[in-house]
């Protein structure tokens, strides 16, 4: 065993080449055993194995920095960096974080959970470098999916003008999240094809008059003899325009290689991008062969039934879309995610899959909508603040009638403080002709879709992550009231949405069992706009209104009400159990409620403390 | 005179070709009269008259969607499309918005404002006239400047996938607002030096086999004698990869080689861009001899005194960077706006303008921080959604000490409801360790511009549009107090922040004047954290808290300071002064106070009605 219980990162350096392919089979082997248990991101970590070890071998973790694009892949580096003691508690509360995170280790250097944000931070990092007269080397290492994000193709255009030196790592698996998507992959694709040593005389002789002859010149034993594709190919001149130097194609899963081609990057003095193929999922039979299935996993154990991702796409896909011609999805990189596989196949003309270009598509959702079409986008409330000012500025203001499916909203558990879905209510409330929705099961969800699916302005439809909720009440919303009564109560209102209906009901049950008070419970299914009729009949009929939800409390409902109360004089007690804004660390959703006392006994605990009502 | 006072499209057709160049004459006097009147976006709308006659001429402007980019540059599209009679009230209340708006003409497609939406928004529109089975063009024009956003760049990735036809027409004037930077433009300078009838011959040969050969065969004539330049060169495979027919460059003042092209660009079926080269301000002598400073122009009469821009940036400049080496300052193409050409020129190694990239900017100034730096990134407000997760994610979760300096925050007058700052500070409430600030003069700016300069967390400080406001007080906050008493009053506290406090100010004056109150005034210099012992006090010795503020309501201060009276027992009255979650259409930003009551007048009026105190 290489990776001994105690294993850290000077250990690495001590480890002699030949025996590095047996460090990366551990390295894996790890991995598979943990994430297989903890749940989490498998592929793209199995894939970045050799890299990882070629990058720690070559630069120093400590002094240079490296630049995680995405982090779902660091899973590796975090084993060899000092953490691997620490690898079990990998996305558990307390435990590693499955990114990057710069408080676990001086290692990190650069927060990540989104994805193509590593070009601009390296970028941002070689200036302080110059500016500040230190030596590292900065490296970005980034999968061809996150390579055409907008912000990704942003910092590729401003390496230019920056004048200094940064290494991007293109780290090439031909697969985003699920395959990767457009033209630009023409570009890496024809990279790829035209991986032989066929010009390198040509590019000895254009890069001799340069300090870099020399350290190329020892490089060139090992051109001839292993690499064949430290060449320019012609395809290259897309990254000559960017004066980004272009070196590739190389297996990225050949160790040798991986270290040559890194040392002589680092003594290189312009910026330059390695371009590797991998395998995602390298390693375990099951990813290799279903990458896209493999790239995350769910924890071991973890109880699935029927999810909210999977109702909503079975009614898109077997009631809205059957009837309506013009009715049509949208992804990001996310089908799998969101559970859009069926109606992809069923409505292939009907299926835009993006990439990972969330921006991009709310943009031409709004030209669809304007073009005549229903457009229904699906997406992960974390990843819809990448479009925020597209859902303003293309498809609000314009008044479209896009259906934003925001999927993954509330706390999401262990992808940690990147991925939560917290913020969508406080900024949706502030865009103009945009309507909020929070269904809070499969019936109301199923309503409002149907609802949405008719109404001629842009609709924001919010749902959790997991299973779908069971609230086994039976409350027709013909008349599409914004506050639905579930049950009548004395004094105590629980008003809430989503998850914290469920949990409201719960704290009715319990409260009612242990004999304290009898709330009403209300479901709030419409933010915005406001049922304030509604609102005003519960104002006057009970004393306290605890307002709950799975949303930042700046700009919830919790302030919605309280401006309403303040503006219209009246003084019942308003009780919040909302999010605090700050950052949500890592541990399952529950364990995140129970930090923020969104459960039925803290609820009934506060109740009492705050206004003692006895029955 | 071709433009008659009642010219309208069916007009243009009529006007025999030799006659076009006196049109674009008149239309260009039209724009430089108007605009020089009533202020606007100049130079790009006079650099594309040829383009927009020629499209007018060639395309159907009822049928076919023509997509401006931007839209500063649609005055040529408003006046020869039915709207000449109503040019002179362009940008001012009631009179034709600055950009193009459905609501104002069955001609005008996509609402813009925003850079870089006409490529996505084209592809939308396509996709649906495909599931339709209509028959139209679909064109996206755009400019070199927006092209290098990542929204387009995303866009420009995706046409591949769409396998469907859209004519995008390039405006390439080497302006972005400021001048274009970065390496994909280097693609552009190639393609245009590679302007010669090289290989003509190869590209029949290669097309022949088409059904395109014919209509090419019968525009040979025309490259041979006159555009010389409809190859591919060598450069043009960046477009190829892209599945994007390139065609160009060719004279955007050429009305003879613009109208050919586009025809043949009109029969062709597949994606293809069209490569103008354009020169901006062309007509006005000024404008041609300066266009950066010619890209918008104020109102004839405004009156300008020192802005809040000027005042921000030799805050900057003159005070903070000289003492501190690790300040630096970064501007998305808005260098002229934000007025940082003094420090430009001043520290230029310490100064950044990544062109219209907004999202890469906020990143790289993550970067920044985190490699040891101190960036204040300048940018306007409604810009700053297009970096809104980037705030969040990458600035704002890693607590990086970023400064971001919000101009143009709060009503911004005649630019319309696109460039309204209404939605930061809503959004940015939400947004963990984010600290924001709103100063109301410029005493308050350099206080807390200094002080940002040395916190240790990410700041937001907006300020407005337009000339510094001068409160005439002398209140010191070096105990840095988030709410600072003004005057002292009875009964009545008016709360503001910025130009509200101005206000509040007038209004305590009148109020006095008139013998009707003597209003408190307190100016909010701090939103975030909020200064909840300053508002106990406040809550605790006056009886009505009057809150104003240039912002949205939802999420706003009076939903703040509501929900703090809500859980915590107080039952003052309040009355809110804020703007409603609505489009705000253009006329002036006081025209705009006045509709949503922002004014001395209306606040003594409105407590007045709501509570009948008088001294």
């Amino acid at each position: 065993m290489l990776l001994t219980p105690d294993f850290c990162y000077k250990d690495l350096l001590k480890i002699p080449d030949e025996k590095l392919n047996d460090l990366a089979a551990e390295v894996r082997q790890e991995i598979i055993n943990t994430v297989t248990t903890n749940g989490g991101h498998l592929g793209s970590s199995l894939g970045v194995v050799e890299l990882t070890i070629a990058m720690l071998k070559t630069f120093d973790p400590f002094n240079d920095r490296i630049i995680f694009d995405v982090g779902h892949q660091s899973y590796p580096y975090k084993i060899l960096t000092d953490r691997f003691n620490k690898f079990k508690t990998l996305r558990l509360k307390d435990g590693l974080c499955g990114f990057p995170r710069t408080s676990e280790s001086p290692c990190d250097h650069f927060n990540t959970g989104h994805s193509s944000t590593s070009i601009s931070a390296a970028l941002g990092y070689a200036k302080a470098r110059d500016l500040l007269h230190e030596k590292r080397q900065i490296i970005a290492f980034i999968g061809d999916g996150a390579l055409i994000n907008g912000l990704a193709l942003e910092a590729l255009n401003y390496v230019k003008e920056t004048k200094t030196k940064i290494i991007i790592i293109l780290n090439d698996n031909k697969f985003s999240i699920s395959n990767r998507v457009g033209g630009f992959s023409t570009i890496l694709a024809r990279l790829s094809a035209n991986s032989f040593y066929r010009k390198g005389k040509s590019f000895l002789r254009r890069h001799s008059h340069r300090k870099f002859f020399r350290i190329l010149f020892k490089g060139m034993e090992f051109i001839h003899n292993h690499a064949k594709s430290l060449i320019k190919p012609d395809a290259a001149n897309f990254f000559d325009d960017l004066d980004i130097n272009y070196w590739g194609v190389f297996d990225g899963h050949d160790l040798k290689t991986c270290c040559e081609v890194m040392k002589l990057a680092k003594d290189y003095d312009k910026p330059v991008i390695l371009h590797f193929n991998t395998q995602k999922g390298r390693g375990y039979e099951p990813a290799e062969k279903d990458p896209v299935k493999y790239h995350q996993v769910s924890p071991k154990g973890e109880i699935k039934s029927r999810t909210w991702s999977e109702a909503a796409s079975e009614i898109i896909t077997n009631e809205l879309a059957p009837n309506d011609p013009k009715i049509i999805c949208l992804t990001a990189a996310m089908a799998t995610g969101v559970k859009l596989e069926k109606f992809a196949k069923k409505y292939p003309s009907r299926f835009f899959d993006v990439g990972i270009a969330e921006s991009h598509m709310l943009t031409m959702a709004a030209g669809l909508a304007a073009g005549g079409m229903r457009p229904f986008v699906f997406i992960y409330s974390t990843f819809l603040q990448r479009a925020a000012d597209q859902l303003m500025h293309d498809i609000a203001l314009q008044n479209l009638p896009v259906v934003v499916m925001v999927d993954r909203a509330g706390l999401v558990g262990s992808d940690g403080d990147t991925h939560q879905g917290l913020l969508d209510i406080s900024w949706a409330r502030a865009i103009p002709n945009l309507e909020i929705y929070t269904p809070s099961d499969e019936k109301s969800l199923r309503e409002i879709m149907h609802m949405a699916s008719k109404t001629n302005a842009p609709v924001l439809i919010r749902y959790p992550r997991g299973n779908l909720q069971e609230l086994n009440i039976d409350v027709d919303n013909k008349n599409n009231s914004g506050i639905i009564k579930i049950y009548s109560g004395e004094k105590i209102a629980l008003l809430g949405h989503g998850t914290a209906t469920g949990i409201n009901l719960k704290t009715r049950e319990l409260a009612i069992k242990k004999n304290i008070f009898i709330p009403a419970v209300f479901d709030i299914r419409r933010i915005k706009p406001f049922d304030f009729d509604a609102l005003e009949r519960i104002l006057t009929e009970y004393e306290i209104l605890c307002v709950s939800g799975e949303n930042y409390v700046a700009g919830g409902n919790s302030e919605l009400i309280s401006e309403f109360m303040t503006t219209h004089d009246y003084n019942n007690t308003l009780i919040e159990f909302e999010v605090p804004v700050t950052c949500i660390q890592h541990a399952t959703s529950q364990q995140q409620r129970e930090i923020y006392g969104i459960t039925p006994e803290n609820i009934i605990d506060t109740i009492i403390k705050k206004s003692p009502i006895k029955k």
